[in-house]
């Protein structure tokens, strides 16, 4: 129950995806007695939620190798515990990645033909979502990870969205074959002969929001630099337009005009409704909220481990692996 | 005189340069029957306007190796050897940025101490702007080459802002000093014991809109996928917004109202006015607008080769480095 906000913003987040979904039993973790003593749990939910009490907590700016190996009792760890020993279908947590990163391989492992896991997330499109992968979690990758990361960020994007061969692509430079680096020729090779996957070429930094592609591919590095930038961008934007209205009486009064007339509309920008980042190619379901997640946004980060679980996303990976190999 | 739009865009941004920049003298190299077939120049800027007739053009998807040995007419390459022979002090082009590059190098040279030229951009701030390079032009470097890049950004920096010791940062996954690829890391020990430069760390994607740095220096193809990001999603809340309008006429009445009240406030919002990016540590000024410029664009791109002609960028590189080999 951590991340910059700690239960104010999960235990709020907890109660509204209990109220969502009725299918849904949560198991809190963390410091019981702050748990028990913050909001109270309503009784028609009380049968659906459990809280299991831990005595350490991973701060944000935790070493992973300490979170791993010298915390045996923090709250991160035991959700993950929970999940080796099938007590939970999946964990959220909007604490630190590293760390989270560390413990998940560590106990889960990888799914077989996985190197290692890569941290994937969607970005909104006018007409759906673009998974986007990996983001950081492997800022040096070999064609092969490339590879893998696409066959993942299939299987995930079609779960969601229903279609069977959802187009694949590469992040490069430009969109001509001649374009990009070593690494991204040579995962260019492996994709395209893939009969498996649905791929359909070069796309450039720009185009993840285009619907030319549902799954787009990169090194980690890479990709941690364009989500960011693409977070940054937007927040730019609205940083501008605060500072435009602070000095101006006529724009104030339009854009509390804008924000009556139009609230739900304007709603669906909100850059919440898409958070929570997956931590795929383990053998289990995690998903890593925004470490200063408020409760709408960890709401999401609920829903999309959710749906990872009805998924099956795990097996459906599994499966996809196991259909190369053999 | 090319680009997407060719003469359409880029007659009436010389026009409006001239105007604006009383010590301004153009050379217009292209089909000069095509150039004086279009726009008349008005009689009181004809003293500072000449043209140059070439009978060949670079089409955007020409390969640069052609562009550079088998088109000994083409407008752009006329341009660059006006520049070798000191006839102009700058080059402003919205052609092919491949072709423009290889002409570049081939006929200028790079400066002493810079392996390769870099293609460096600046990102708009609340409170300035952000150079940021590589972009593309170099898709694999090693750390040397972004210690330059720092040099390089720094003195562009320092010459149009005033500012003597820019802040100057590396682009990375996170601010900790233990984060980050292996290039990265290296570069870091590099740049931080150069005492010419300011070197404040590393910065994520989203900081490239912050005041922590004047000057972000990554590889080329990093660079490139975090500019196109950050357009993209400029690119996106507009189209969003649009499509919100297109259904809704109330909205429609109030982005309308919206446009007639604050037609100036919001113009300064438009990318045209941060168009341009420059070819450093070649010996000369090159500016590449977009492709797409339309006068507006170009018209900044120009403004913006005057100040790098202004303030002898490539000289200003030339000393610095110069310092670091003695």
């Amino acid at each position: 129950m951590g991340g910059d906000h700690g239960l104010r913003a999960s235990l709020p987040a907890a109660l509204k995806s209990l109220k969502a979904y009725s299918d849904l039993e949560l198991i809190l973790v963390g410091d019981g007695s702050l748990i028990n003593q913050s909001i109270p749990i309503p009784n028609e939910f009380a049968s659906r939620v459990s809280v299991v009490h831990t005595t350490e907590s991973v701060s944000m700016d935790e070493k992973p190798s300490r979170a791993l190996r010298g915390m045996p009792d923090s709250s991160m760890r035991r959700c993950v515990e929970l999940l080796k020993e099938n007590r939970v279908d999946g964990v959220v947590s909007a604490g630190n990645t590293g760390a989270l990163m560390a413990i998940g391989c560590h106990l889960l492992k990888t799914i077989k033909g996985i190197d290692r896991p890569a941290f994937c997330a969607a970005v909104p499109r006018l007409d759906g979502v673009t998974f986007l992968l990996d983001l950081g979690a492997n800022l040096e990758c070999n064609p092969a990870q490339l590879h893998q990361f696409a066959v993942m960020g299939s299987a995930l994007s079609s779960s969601v969205s229903g279609n069977e061969n959802p187009p694949v692509a590469l992040l490069n430079v430009g969109e001509e074959h001649i374009k990009g680096n070593k690494l991204v020729k040579e995962a260019a090779a492996l994709i395209s002969s893939d009969l498996g996957l649905n791929y359909v070429g070069y796309l450039e930094g720009g185009d993840i929001y285009s619907a030319k592609a549902d799954v787009v591919v990169c090194d980690g590095f890479v990709g941690n630099a364009v989500l960011k930038a693409c977070e940054g961008t937007a927040h730019y934007i609205r940083s501008y337009i605060n500072t435009l209205l602070k000095n101006n009486n006529l724009l104030k009064l339009y854009a509390g005009l804008g924000r009556f007339f139009f609230k739900e509309t304007f709603e669906s920008l909100n850059p919440d409704t898409y958070n929570g980042a997956s931590f795929l190619g383990l053998q289990g379901v995690i998903v890593k909220s925004h470490g200063d997640s408020n409760d709408n946004s960890f709401f999401s980060a609920i829903s999309l481990a959710r749906k990872e679980v009805k998924g099956d996303i795990p097996a459906l990976i599994a499966n996809h692996m196991n259909e190369r190999n053999n």
